[in-house]
């Protein structure tokens, strides 16, 4: 019995999503719980840890290990969440899988499987809404790499090309009963901000 | 394209399983690659360690993980011997996760991301035979609690009652393209091995 609302937001890496997360939680206080994916949750942050670790996976395994992670997140964080009426903010989920791991790395075999996850393990708790900060790759890349904060992982070292591809990826998102916003995130972060926050202030009213 | 014959042995806990496995190892040398799901690979291994960790996985995170885990055994070692001709014989295999997190565990909502996976990753890696031991789960718990090398893990403390529906499980597998062979676990090592040890050969050649 879902009450709160669900909403994700999205986008390539270095495509200011950080920032934007931040100020809705200085934005939002206590009308919304925050969360993350892969990770999240024990199982996850454990996971996460094999995900951006050093060895090699093979795609299919790194998918499952996504899905696994966030069955423990919705199972444990965000469907709980939205059934005591507490709306729930998750950086990242299936729309970075479709994105990354489905178009970007060219596997549109693994369709079936995230369709059988979504029937069988998301069930009703889909997104109300994917918030997608759309960025240049070129600038994207640009941001990430001068925010020295941040450790480069995997996906950060592949070529411009992939990130391309995950950024077309990001635009061929479509979810039943969800509804996607593409965001300019190539604008001052104040900017992208007035968007990102007028678009959840809908959501959640 | 697969070449090698793939063999798994099966069965609950304390139903003697390593001991014939440490016997076909001896008696069969090269002829065959030994592996065990989970685990077998670098990937496997770090998934093992949260399998057998403390955190409490939610039943789909787990049955996941489990997935994730055989995905890159598959695919990094079983698909790989088979194809260069090699036997695999792997301590445990997907009757394991039917026995327990679908049969013993009551989730037959699973089977949907089950067969989806044995569609889309095992593909034509299907074992060619199960051997599973069938073992009275008292006397199992038994020979597990009298062996003190063995460090219990989670499913070993689990009631006598789950134990006898992981057998049950076992006696309902049946796989399409693959032979399931019973043997009756409950007598000693040597008596156990013969008939092991007949089936096997009787694959392999």
């Amino acid at each position: 019995m879902k009450k709160g609302k669900f909403i994700v937001v999205d986008g390539i890496d270095g495509s200011g999503k950080s920032t934007q997360i931040k100020m809705l939680k200085k934005r939002l206080g206590a009308r919304a719980t925050f969360t993350h994916d892969p990770g999240g949750t024990p199982t996850g942050e454990a996971i996460r840890t094999i995900l951006l670790g050093k060895a090699r996976l093979s795609p299919v395994a790194l998918l499952l290990l996504f899905l696994a992670s966030r069955a423990a997140l919705v199972e444990e964080v965000i469907a709980p969440a939205l059934a005591r009426g507490k709306n729930v903010i998750s950086d990242r989920f299936d729309s970075s899988t479709f994105a990354y791991q489905v178009h970007a790395s060219g596997h549109t075999e693994f369709r079936p499987l995230m369709k059988a996850f979504a029937q069988n393990v998301l069930k009703d708790t889909r997104p109300d809404a994917y918030v997608l900060l759309d960025s240049d790759p070129v600038l994207a890349r640009r941001r990430l790499f001068t925010d020295r904060k941040k450790k480069l992982n995997a996906y950060d070292k592949k070529p411009l090309s992939f990130h391309r591809a995950v950024r077309a990826g990001f635009k061929k998102i479509k979810s039943a009963g969800s509804k996607v916003f593409i965001v300019n995130g190539d604008r001052a972060p104040e900017e992208v901000f007035k968007d990102v926050s007028s678009i959840v202030s809908r959501i959640l009213n």
